[in-house]
């Protein structure tokens, strides 16, 4: 029988640390296969160099872990006992000298819960190597984010289709997101930005209830549906009624910059090629002082993972990466253009799951 | 002028420490009237003791940041050179020997690059006090939360229309979540339960793509739409098409733990009293091995929040507090039955804030 805590093994021995420690998330969720929120209960597993990995689990889920056939030891607790005397039995099952934890995903309560039970413990932020487990998609795992993909920009044509002058960028979000579940989506991939005119030029703009798409305003759109485990992430910017020639020219700058880093993405590039590639597009404008974001950050089990797509990141890219293609301009009080597509690195070169057309579209007439 | 930071330097003060640290969540939500996602970008605020604040934030949210009038410094970094730079600076700029932070919403790369710029920093786990800050909630707040609640009430009675015999558990979910956005949810304050027969007996179960509901089964929809910040959090477990004598008696069981709940409810009573009442009930029946949670939680900006209503928890209620009444009984491979109401603490007593019938309902017909 195959140990599937391999991989995890091999790593903290490169890490040189004795155990990977595990919270949900998008790792926990790639080897078990289940998701668990955690909210105020803390939930981890321990996979040490060898042996059985063992787990610290809420009571009220040890029907859902039940499901995930664990090899170790299971030690639980109840709210109304709380956690202390479960950390001090896990640590006295398993001690550990030193330990690698997902930084971006562990909170200091369970951080801290871990420090007090593991005296004098080293706790090293293995989010890059961890993570980095998931960077090389399957075929499966292809296909699952192609599908909520799928349902991604079926939705944005549905609610294209259906904005008009005058709707308020809530209006629009609202279409948005009923269109995204009529679609399939199980949930969303994030917090969708719907933003028009000057709001748009806000990376992370939030909509606006009291203000109508008016004629001629850009319209952005950055959003995407989760499906089977997967995060769509797609953005596009329309233009209601018509555009006017200095928005043309800022969207194909940003269109110019979009497809130069698709045509940098192959196998042995690096992150920073693609993110050059595409900034020097935007470098070359009247408008460089307004590229505000890097060109793109991976995709996958969550919606922002490595690799980031940025200069000074000189990972080299390899079949099975995912990431996002998003280059922007973003004028303050005038116009945020951004243009995102999801790419994967192929033997051949790379290939774009989104395919939502993106020469200039004219919406609300 | 007020001074918008009155409580948390006077929260810093008794903590005994020099400044509080903000991350993105609730707490920074409620004092900026803002919010913004993180993902892999470490933003935060530091609110000292003593003279202005300061700030660590991403370039690319300086312009949405610069809306919120912001009083101190603010440290920008942007995703190409990373933030080591700008936590030192800011750490030159306001020298600190320790810091009280949000531990459950903080996380431990945060926390390390905190450490790293501020050598010998003691950092404490300040959860309870700072989000404490939040507890008894404002007319508006009041107001805000009845408006989530209302749009999670009324697409309720929308899905439960819809459900018929044979309908799968994902099917109904997705019913459920489109009504939660035209009711005019903003998002959703959590990802839905929607669990029929034995599925249901997970406190947190994932609804299933390959199960329609039969006739009998117990049907528990556990959701809540977020709407202006603030989230309703309802479960009501209907019956498809008939309940038997088993199941309704099951039924009437947590359906007086959740009356006796609400009853025991009012300003003086603690935490502890409530979980009691609700909780004995369930104990005097035959099915109390199948106790599986405390009775509760607190509900508002977050959907998990102080106070924790459970036995053991000797917080003294007072008038705005809201929270969950939420008994339940799960009987493994059979049937989990959960009936949830938002209630507030009123100088009176109490009000419930959700109105949805909680008679034994049968759906489906």
């Amino acid at each position: 029988m195959t140990d599937r805590y391999a991989e995890h093994r091999t790593l903290a021995r490169a890490l040189g640390v004795d155990a990977v420690a595990l919270v949900p998330g998008p790792n926990f969720t790639r080897l078990f296969n289940a998701s668990f929120g955690s909210h105020e209960r803390p939930m981890l597993v321990l996979i040490p160099i060898e042996g059985p990995p063992a787990a610290l689990v809420p009571n009220l889920e040890l029907l859902s872990f039940s499901q995930l056939e664990f090899e170790g030891e299971v030690f639980d607790w109840r709210d109304q006992t709380g956690y202390d005397a479960a950390f001090a039995a896990l640590a006295a099952h398993m001690p550990l000298r030193s330990v690698a934890v997902e930084g971006q995903v562990m909170r200091v309560f369970v951080h801290h819960a871990l420090a007090n039970a593991y005296r004098g413990l080293r706790v090293m932020d293995g989010e890059t190597a961890i993570s980095g487990l998931r960077l090389c998609k399957t075929d499966a795992e292809l296909a699952a984010l192609s599908g909520a993909i799928a349902a991604s920009e079926a939705a944005l044509a549905d609610t294209l289709a259906q904005v008009r002058v005058g709707m308020t960028e809530t209006a629009i979000e609202a279409l948005l997101v009923q269109a995204l579940f009529a679609q399939g989506a199980q949930s969303l991939a994030f917090g969708p930005i719907v933003a028009a005119g000057g709001n748009a030029a806000m990376p992370h703009a939030h909509a606006r209830a009291d203000y109508g798409v008016k004629p001629g305003d850009a319209l952005l759109l950055d959003f995407g549906a989760r499906k089977d485990g997967f995060c769509a992430d797609i953005t596009r910017t329309v233009f209601v009624g018509h555009a006017d020639d200095a928005s043309a020219e800022i969207y194909d700058a940003v269109l110019r910059a979009n497809l130069a880093g698709f045509a940098a993405t192959r196998p042995g590039a690096t992150a920073h090629d693609v993110d050059d590639a595409a900034t020097s597009v935007l470098e070359a404008t009247e408008h460089a002082i307004y590229i505000r974001t890097k060109t793109g950050h991976g995709l996958g089990r969550d919606v922002h993972e490595a690799p980031y797509i940025m200069r000074g990141n000189h990972q080299a890219l390899t079949p099975g990466m995912v990431f996002t293609i998003e280059p922007g301009l973003y004028l303050p009080g005038r116009i945020g253009v951004r243009i995102e597509d999801d790419v994967v690195v192929t033997q051949a070169g790379a290939r774009s799951l989104t395919s939502f057309p993106k020469t200039l579209t004219l919406v609300g007439a």
